[in-house]
C-alpha cells in the first residue's frame, strides 16, 4: 500500500474542511469518488478516511456515509505556533513585510514576560503578515538577545522565522497564548487598513525553548474579519485548537 | 491519609494560581508553610504538590523549591462551558440579570448553527453576567425549543442554566467555540458600560448534547479588560484551555 498516497488524501480532505469548503454536516466525498479523484485503489482511500475518523474530523462508517463532524481540528503544535506554516497548510500564500528590526533595552513588561532583568538588551521585530497579499496581522515580537541575534543574518521577508530558528538549533517546546481584543492604534490602522479604534483580535504569545527558558514574547493583532481562533472541547476528549481564516469576500 | 485534605490543599493552590495571586515564576508556599496553614502532616501536603506537579501547574521538586509554571491550567469541561461554575471556582461571586426570554422563529443564521429549518421556533435569552457585581459579559443565547422550554419554569436570575438543564436531563458533551473581536453595539454599551464601538472579546459557542444534536448557540461578548482566554500548548502534551479574569483595579 502506498503510504504517502493515503496521507495525501487525508491531508487534502483536512485542508478542505479547514478552509470551509466542506462544512460541518457536509458529506465527505464517497470512496468511489475519492478513488476516481486520486486514481487510487480502495486501500489508501479507506486508510485516509480511517485516519480522519480517528481524529474526530469525520463521522459515519459502518454503512453510514461519512460527514464532517468538526470544522476545525487541532493543528499540530508547529502549525499553531507559526503563521507561515499555518497559511501554507491552508493551501494559501503567506507573506510578510518587515518594518523594523532593532536591538534595544527591554522595558519592564517585556522583561517580566521573558524573565529578564529590566534593561537587558532584546531584539524587537515589527512585521506585517499577509495571506494571499491581504494584510491580516501585525506582529510585535521580542526575542531574547541570544536568539534574536540569529535574525540579523536572516532575511525576515523571506519566510518563517520559526523555521529559520529551528535550523539554528532553537526548538520551541511550549507556547502560552492569551487571547483578548484591543482597539486598533495608529500603526494598526495604517498597516491593516482598518479604522483607528476598531476591534482587533489579539494573541499575546510566550514561546519556551527546550532549555525551559522563554525566548520569544509577541503581541499579534489580527483582523477579526479574516482570522478567528477555534476551540473544540468535549467531556471525553482532549481539547483541539486551531486558527481559522475566512476567505476574503 | 485524609483524601479530602490533600484535594482541598491542591484546589486552594490551583485557585490562587488561576486568580493571579500566584504568578508564573512565583514560589509556591513551602511544605512547612502549607503544613502550618492547613494544620496538616507532610503526607497530604506532599500529595497535593505531587498532583499539581503532574498537572504541570508547578515545577521544582527533588530539592528545588516549587514554582508556578503555568498561569492557567485546563479547566474541567463543565467549568469551561459554564460562566457560573467558572466564577465560583475562582472563589468569586457570579451574577446574572435576565433582560429577556422569548420564543420566536429562528433566523437563517441561528437555524444553520442549530441544524434547524429556518423559522423553527427557538427560545432566546439575553442575559448580563457579572463577577462580584461588575458587568462582565453579555450572553445572547438561543436554545432549541425542547430545551429552551425548560427555562420558562426556571428563574434565570437564580444561577447556572447549565446546572438547571443537567438536573432536567440535558447533558452537554461537546462545545465548539469560535473566538474573535467585535465592536460594542448600543446594547453592549448600555449594559457593559463601555463606549459604543470599543473592542469586545467574542465567543460564539455551540453546545451539543449526548444525543449528538446541537441544543444551544450563544454569542457571548466579554469586556476584554476583565476576561481573556488562555491556551497552553506543547510539543508533548495536550493543549490546556481556560478563561482568565483580571481582578478589577
Amino acid at each position: 500500500m502506498d503510504e504517502s498516497l493515503h496521507e495525501r488524501i487525508a491531508a487534502d480532505i483536512r485542508r478542505r474542511v479547514l478552509s470551509g469548503e466542506l462544512r460541518v454536516g457536509a458529506a465527505v466525498p464517497s470512496e468511489s469518488q475519492l478513488c476516481a479523484q486520486w486514481d487510487a485503489s480502495r486501500g489508501p482511500v479507506r486508510q485516509a478516511l480511517g485516519t480522519l475518523r480517528a481524529e474526530g474530523v469525520i463521522g459515519g462508517g459502518r454503512g453510514k456515509p461519512p460527514v464532517v463532524l468538526r470544522q476545525s481540528m487541532s493543528q499540530p503544535f508547529a502549525t499553531f505556533m507559526s503563521f507561515s506554516r499555518w497559511v501554507n497548510g491552508l493551501g494559501r500564500t503567506p507573506g510578510q513585510r518587515t518594518l523594523e528590526i532593532a536591538r534595544r533595552p527591554s522595558t519592564p513588561d517585556i522583561a517580566a514576560a521573558l524573565h529578564l532583568t529590566e534593561g537587558t538588551p532584546v531584539v524587537q521585530l515589527l512585521r506585517l503578515r499577509l495571506i494571499d497579499d491581504q494584510p491580516t496581522m501585525i506582529e510585535r515580537t521580542t526575542f531574547v538577545e541570544p536568539v534574536g541575534r540569529l535574525l540579523f543574518d536572516f532575511d525576515c521577508d523571506s519566510g518563517s522565522i520559526y523555521a529559520h530558528l529551528e535550523s539554528q538549533g532553537v526548538d520551541t517546546t511550549h507556547g502560552s497564548h492569551v487571547i483578548d481584543a484591543v482597539a486598533a492604534d495608529q500603526k494598526d490602522h495604517e498597516l491593516l487598513d482598518v479604522p483607528t479604534g476598531s476591534p482587533l483580535l489579539r494573541e499575546r504569545r510566550t514561546a519556551t525553548s527546550v532549555t525551559g527558558e522563554p525566548f520569544e514574547y509577541s503581541d499579534d493583532r489580527y483582523r477579526p474579519d479574516i482570522v478567528s481562533f477555534s476551540i473544540e472541547n468535549s467531556q471525553r476528549a482532549h481539547p483541539a485548537l486551531s486558527r481559522i481564516a475566512e476567505r476574503a469576500s
